[in-house]
C-alpha cells in the first residue's frame, strides 16, 4: 500500500506516520504540504530524526490521485473541499480527516461552520467513516469523511442505546472533555501552557461544530433523534477525550442489562472495549486505537450514564483513518493498529 | 478573634492558616492534632518556615470550647461527630468542615456514608453554612456545618433557577470536575502523580456522598426537588472545581434573562460573580473565595446550561468556613478573604 | 502611594495589581498601555471582574512622571529605554522590570541582546534592585532596574559564598529550571500546551541574556569572578524557578558551616529563608515573595551545592519590584508582600 | 522466545508487556508475582483488558529457570539477589532490572544502599547491560544487570568524551531531572499529585544510589575517573529523564568537533541519536527506546555541556532490558523496539 499524506506537519499527519510504521502492508509513506514544500519533516519535528526521512513535497493532485493507493487529507479546513473533486478522478482511495465532507446538508453545514459547504456531488459520495457501524459502506467507498474526535467517542458510546430504542432521544445530554491536541498545532491564547496548565476551561457552549455531525448520525440511526445538548471542555492534558453522556431510559433497567446490550453490539469489534474493571480514565487508552465504554444505570432517576474514552489523535483521528483505509483496501480493520495503550 | 484549628495538618487546615493571616481581627491561630501533637507544623509543611511557628497541641476539648472564639474542625470523618457535643458546652463558635453534620436525616446519612450518623441533637443545631443563602441563620448559629466542595459550587450555581421555579426539577443533571486536592493529603493509587497526570478519570458514578447534601438543600428550596444525577470527575490539576449543570426550562427563555435573574439574586454578595466576559476557567478563581457563574440557554433544546467554578480549598472549604465564622462573630463576611485570584 | 503600571496586560503587570491590593499605603493603581488603550483590563483578564475596574490609558509620559509616586515599567524590551529619559524629569520613582537598564556596559549589552543599548546616562543612574544586597542604594535611587527572574534566584543563592571568598569563582556552574510564565503572555510553539506538557526542554544553552547580568553582579562582589556557565531549562509548570548551583570550595568544609554563613548573611532579611527541613520544592514558595535556599557540601568532591527556589512572577518580578518601590518610598521592605505561599 | 516476567505488576513489568507485543520472535509472555498470584493482571491494570490475558502465577524458580528462554526480574530490591542463584542453574537467560546486581564491590554497594550486597559469585557473573558499549559481553552473558534509568542517560551521554580523554574527569557534574514513574508504582507523599503537580523538587542531594553505578562504569572507561557530582530532581511529568552534564575540556575545542566525536562513537547504534536540529526535549523520545544527545561547547569557560534525554521506562528500563535479551538470544538489538516516539 503506497500512502500519501497531505498536511503532514499537523498532529494528525505525524500520528499517521507513527502508526503507519507498524503497518505490514505499507511500502511507502510520502508527505505533501502546500506551504512548507522541500523541507524535511524533521525540521518541524526533531523527534523524527533518523526514523522518518521524508521531504515535504508540493501538492500535485494528479500524482496524488494516481500514484498512491491511499491519500490521507490531514489539512486545514477548505483543502479537502478544494482537492477532493480532482482526486476523485484518480485511482487512490481518499480519507479526509477534516470536517469538510462530513455534513450532508449544505445549509446545516453553513449554519454551524459559517462558511460555504463543499460541492454536493462530493459530500454525497463521501461515506461517514465510523468503521464499527458503517464498515460495509466504507469498504466500498472511494472517499471517506473521517469522523471528528468528539463524535467518534460520543457516537460509539451512544450507538447501541440509540439503535436499541432504549432511551428517550430528547433527553440526551453530552458533557465532553478533551486534551489540548484537539485544538491542533497552532499556538493560541487558549492553549498557552501558562494559562491552560492547572486550569480547566469550558468553551463553545451550544455552538461547537461537531454538534450537527453527531445529530446527523443519530438521526440516521433513530428517527426520533433531534437536537442534543453537547458541551465541550478543555482539560490540562495533551491527549484524550472523555465523553460523559446522560439519557433517560424508556423503561426500568439495570447497569448489567445495558452492559449486555453493549457487549453484544460490539462483539467482533476489537477496538471497542466494554469495561469490566473500574471506572475508566483517558490514560488507559493513551496512544492506542481503543474506545473504552463504561455504563451505569441509576434507578432513582431512571437515567443511563455512558462514559466513553479515546485517544483523540488515534481513534479520534489517525487511527480511525487507517482503520478506514484498511477496509477500503481489503485489509483487516486492525492492521497496523494493534499497539497497546502506553501506561502510565 | 482567637482561633483554634483541629486537624491542622490537612489541606483544609493549612489553607485556613494561609487565609487567617490576612484577617484583621484574628489575634491568635492555634493548631491541634490528635495524632501528631508536640511537633511544629513546619515539620509537615516546610513552606511555613518562619511564617507560622505554631506547635501542634493535643486535643483538649475543654480548652477548645472555652479559650477560643472560633474552633474550626478540619479533621477526618467522625472527629466532629465525637467532639461537637462537648464543644457545644463552651463559648466558642464551631465550624465543622467535615461531612459529619451536614445531613439532617440520619437514615439518609447512613445509606450514603455507610456509617453511623452523628447524634441528632447535634445535627439539628448545625446550620448548613452556605453563607450566601443561609447567612442569617449562620449569623445566629453556635455550630455550622460547612458545605462540601462540590455542593458549594453546585448549589450556588443552581439556587436562583431552583428558587425561581424556572426549571423542571426532575431534569437536573450535574457533571462536575475537580482537582485532586479534594481527595485530601493521603497518597493513594488514584492520586499517584504518575497515573493521574496526563489523564482524566471519572469516579463514584451515582454513588458520591455529596449527592444527598445537594438534594437536601434543593428540597429546602423547592418542594418539587427529588433525586438528581451527579457525576464527579478527577482532572489533572491540584485545585479547582467546575460544575456543569443542565436543566430543562419550564418555559421559553434566553441567556440574557437568566443572567438578569442571577445578577439580581447575587446582588450584594461579593464572592459570587455572574460572568460577563468569556467562558469561565478554574484558574480564574485560583486561590480566591470567588464562585464564578456562567449561563447559557439553548432554544433548540429549551435547556439551561449553568457553569460554576470555585477553588475547592477556598470557597469550597477554608474560605467559606472563615466567611461563616465572620458572620457568627459579627464581622463583615468578606473579612480576610479579599485576596485576588492568582493568575496565571 | 499612587501607582502607575505601564504594560499592565503582561503577566508582570497583573501580578503587580494582585500584590498591590494588599499594600496598606497604596491609594490608587492606574494602568497604561500603548497598544490597548481605552479597554478595561477585564477584557484581557476576566479573573479581574469586580475586583479591578481600571481602564487601560494611553501612555502620557508627563502625567506618568508627575502624577504618580511610583511608575512600574512592565513593558516589552525597548519601552523603558525610550521612556526612562522623560520619566526621570518628573517626580515619580521608577522601577523597570525589563532587561533594558540592567547592564552597565553597552558593548556587553549589545553582544548578548543583539540590539542597541539604552542611553548611558540612564543606565548609569539605574540602581540594580537586588534589594537584600543593594537595599541602601535602592532607597536613594530615582530609578531601579529590577533584576531578571533567573538572576534573582541565582544571585541570592550565590551571594554569601561569593562574598565570603569560600569558592573557586572559575568553578561556578548554574543549572536553572523555570516554569513557563517566564516566557511571557505571548503564545509560541515552545509554550504550546500540547508540546510543553509532559515534557522538559533545555534552551539557549550558553546564550541566555541573563548571563551577563549574573556575571556583572558577581564581579561587583568578587574581583576573581569571570565567565560562569548558566543553563536554562523549561519545566512543565506555570510558576517557579529552581536554580541548582555548583562550586568547588577553596578549603574543606561542611554543610553546617555553610548554613551558618548563609543564615548570618540573611539575618534580618525576611524574604530569604535558609531551609531547615527537607529538600526544597518550587511549590513551597508559590505565589509568595520568598526565596528558599538549601545547601549541601560533598566531602568526596569538595563541592558546594546551593539550591534556591522562587516564584518567578513574585520574587523574580512583581514582588521584588514592590520591595524596591517600598524602599524608594521609605516604607518597610515587606509592606504588601506578606502573603504566605499557596500550598498545595 | 518464551518470556517470563517476575514482578509484572510494577511499571517496568507492564512496559515489558507493551513492548514485547511488538517482538516478532516472542511466542509467550507469562507473568509471575510473589504477592498477587492467581489474579489476572487486568485487575491491577484495566488498560490491558482484552489485550493481555495473563494471570499472575506464583514464583516457581525451577519452572522459571527451565521453561523460559528469558526471565526478566522486574521486582523490588532484594528479590533478584535471592532468586538469581537458583535461576542460574537453569537454561534461561536472566535480565535483572533492579539495582541488586549492578555494583561489583560489595562494600560500595553496602555503603550506598544501606543493605547487604548480593552474593559475589552472582554479581561477578552479572554483565552490566549498557548495550551500546558492553554489547559483546552481553551477547555472551547468562545474566545481565540492566542499568538504572539515570545511569543509562548519563553514561550514554558521557561515554565518548570520557573514553576520548577529552575532559577533566574531576570536573564532571551531572544535573539530572526525571519524571515521577522513576519512583515506581507505590503512592507516596513525594509523588502525591496534589503536591507534585505544578512543582519541581530536588532530592537525595549527594546521596542517590545511582552514584556508585555511574562511577564504577566511568572508572572502567577511564582510570582518572573518581567521584562525580550527581544531583537528581523530580519534574512534574510522568515519563522522561533529561541529564545535563558539565565537564571542563582538556584543550580548546568546538561544539562541531564534539558532535563529530559522538557521531563516530554511535555509528551503527540506532538508538542513540546525536541531535541535529534544535535543543532536545524529553517528549521527543517519549515511549521509544531512543537516547537523544545534544552537545555544546563554551569557549569562554572551556566547558562542554552534554544533554541526554531518554524515556526512563523504555531505554531506562524495559526497552534496554529487551535490547539486552535480544543480544543474549542472538537477535537484532532493535527487534521489538522500533516504535516511534509518541508526539505530542
Amino acid at each position: 500500500m503506497r500512502v500519501a499524506i497531505v498536511g503532514a506537519t499537523g498532529y494528525g499527519g505525524i500520528e499517521l506516520i507513527r502508526l503507519l510504521r507498524q503497518h505490514r502492508h505499507v511500502t511507502e509513506v510520502s508527505v505533501f504540504s502546500s506551504t512548507q514544500a522541500e523541507a524535511p519533516l524533521t525540521s518541524t519535528y526533531p523527534h523524527l530524526q533518523e526514523v522518518y526521512k521524508g521531504i515535504l513535497q508540493p501538492l500535485d493532485t494528479k500524482r496524488l490521485a494516481n500514484e498512491y493507493d491511499v491519500v490521507f487529507l490531514s489539512a486545514p479546513p477548505g483543502v479537502a473541499a478544494n482537492l477532493a473533486g480532482d482526486l476523485l478522478e484518480g485511482s487512490a482511495a481518499i480519507v479526509d480527516l477534516s470536517g469538510d465532507l462530513r455534513i450532508k446538508d449544505a445549509s446545516v453545514y453553513e449554519a454551524w461552520y459559517g462558511q460555504e459547504a463543499a460541492d454536493a456531488t462530493i459530500t454525497r459520495q463521501a461515506v461517514y467513516g465510523l468503521s464499527e457501524w458503517n464498515g460495509e459502506k466504507v469498504s466500498k467507498a472511494k472517499i471517506v469523511a473521517n469522523p471528528g474526535c468528539y463524535p467518534t467517542a460520543i457516537l460509539l458510546g451512544l450507538a447501541p442505546a440509540v439503535k436499541n430504542n432504549g432511551i428517550d432521544m430528547k433527553s440526551v445530554i453530552i458533557d465532553a472533555k478533551t486534551g489540548t491536541t484537539g485544538a491542533g498545532k497552532n499556538p493560541s491564547a487558549t492553549t498557552h501552557f501558562s494559562e491552560m496548565n492547572e486550569s480547566m476551561k469550558i468553551y463553545k457552549v451550544n455552538e461547537h461544530k461537531h454538534t450537527p455531525e453527531i445529530e446527523q448520525q443519530l438521526s440516521d440511526w433513530n428517527e426520533e433523534a433531534g437536537a442534543v445538548t453537547f458541551t465541550p471542555h478543555l482539560v490540562p492534558m495533551s491527549r484524550g477525550i472523555m465523553a460523559t453522556m446522560y439519557a433517560t431510559c424508556t423503561s426500568d433497567s439495570s447497569a448489567q442489562e445495558w452492559i449486555e446490550v453493549y457487549k453484544a453490539a460490539y462483539e467482533g469489534h476489537p477496538f471497542v472495549r466494554v469495561r469490566e474493571n473500574g471506572f475508566p480514565a483517558t490514560k488507559e487508552v493513551y496512544g492506542s486505537n481503543y474506545c473504552d465504554i463504561f455504563l451505569d444505570y441509576d434507578a432513582r432517576t431512571n437515567r443511563l450514564t455512558i462514559v466513553s474514552v479515546i485517544d483523540n489523535l488515534v481513534k479520534g483521528a489517525a487511527g480511525q483513518a487507517i482503520q478506514n483505509a484498511n477496509l477500503m483496501n481489503g485489509f483487516e480493520a486492525a492492521e497496523g493498529l494493534e499497539l497497546f495503550p502506553i501506561y502510565p
